[in-house]
């Protein structure tokens, strides 16, 4: 996975954990929102922003592959890939590592679309959100 | 703890568990929200008329004793108590039982305040709501 | 979607909402998950003894999309579908509507793999399960 | 309150709304647990290693009172303060402050007990995690 180049940290806090002792396979879409909101205030703005302009950002498909249970305490590395860029949605992709990127915990997506609080219906992505992401889009 | 004669069942699902192998103890004052909604349902009205009304139903205090852990697939007793009504604000007492009632898991109560959805300050509880607790109260 | 004939319901509570006034898009995984439960209960057997037995159920891949919000105090329908029964792994379809099933809130799968416990490597489902899980299969 | 001198902090994430727009009054005593376990580990030590000495560090109680809602994205400061340190047994309070420490969100605590994993029962804290927690009590 190609990557915008952004990455975050995480460490794994107990309530994120099952009886199976790793973290609950729909923590893992908390992980992912979490990464893609510190992604979009790394970019200078954040969902507070879209709400204020009569904006959401509703999830319209979700994600993850699972590939080795991560345990309480481990500190998680997040990348986030810009994909499939479009004028009212965009295809976020996460890859969630070790501490020192030598284990692949999961990795997944969300397809997120702009849309208008009052009717619900999608809206274009406004133009200054489009700018940033194009360049980071593959 | 005498009781307002209202109990709802909950069985815990694998997503309340954490690494302990037991319910999360955060997560009880989420089974005594759960069973204040069905409460106020059972009495005939539910936060989403509260809502309505330009009303919510916010928490000022919350406490919970835990006696013995509950377990995955453990289907849970709640006893709901009505305590201390007042104009604007009325504690619930919750007692979480196992099936068969011959054991505690916890006990705890939360206390909530009507408050004006516009302003956030305290209003009172509409008399509907009022007079459907009264007799409930000890 | 055809089914497994099996359905169950959940009632959303606030805990499962955001400030989108709608559930939070990683809960439709613990929906998800919830059904799977109730549909093996349903069946006989419960998680608790797949770990009895030494073994985990853990998720390989799970999958949503989300066609319309449904908000606090909605009676949920969840419809579950057996496919791809493998000799280690199994695919679970789900599908939530509304009360009336006039509305599809969303759907998606799970991707579930029986494990041994102590080595976390795949290990063929107990042939009772599979035994009941075959004639649902599609 | 006074205070251990260990202070973290903590971003509101969308998954911690409910549908008041609001922090949900559970996920403080998620915050809450955040807060003690960065503080066990500025410390020296973490949850892990209690386990791996055959440990458990149940709560037997929990309190919160809520003053102001916090919001999405919100930097939340988290004080700790180490209270009732018993042989078995240690109270820690916490409060939630706004990042400029000028709005109180909410203050309480958890008691937590040593416990075998095994029996269950209490048993004395580690004497290198008392006398680390002793000159912080108050």
């Amino acid at each position: 996975m190609p990557s915008s180049g952004f990455r975050t940290s995480y460490r794994v806090v107990w309530a994120d954990t099952d009886a199976a002792q790793v973290v609950h396979y729909a923590n893992y879409f908390r992980i992912f929102e979490r990464a893609e909101e510190e992604f979009y205030r790394h970019l200078g703005f954040s969902f507070t922003e879209w709400s204020s302009r009569g904006l959401w950002f509703p999830r319209v498909e979700a994600f993850c592959r699972y590939k080795k249970p991560a345990k309480f305490n481990e500190l998680l590395q997040i990348e986030v890939a810009v994909r499939d860029l479009k004028e009212k949605s965009v295809k976020l992709e996460f890859r969630v590592l070790s501490e020192k990127s030598d284990t692949v915990f999961a990795s997944g997506y969300i397809i997120a679309v702009a849309a208008d609080k009052k009717t619900g219906k999608a809206t274009a992505i406004p133009v200054e959100i489009l700018e940033k992401l194009r360049p980071l889009s593959e």
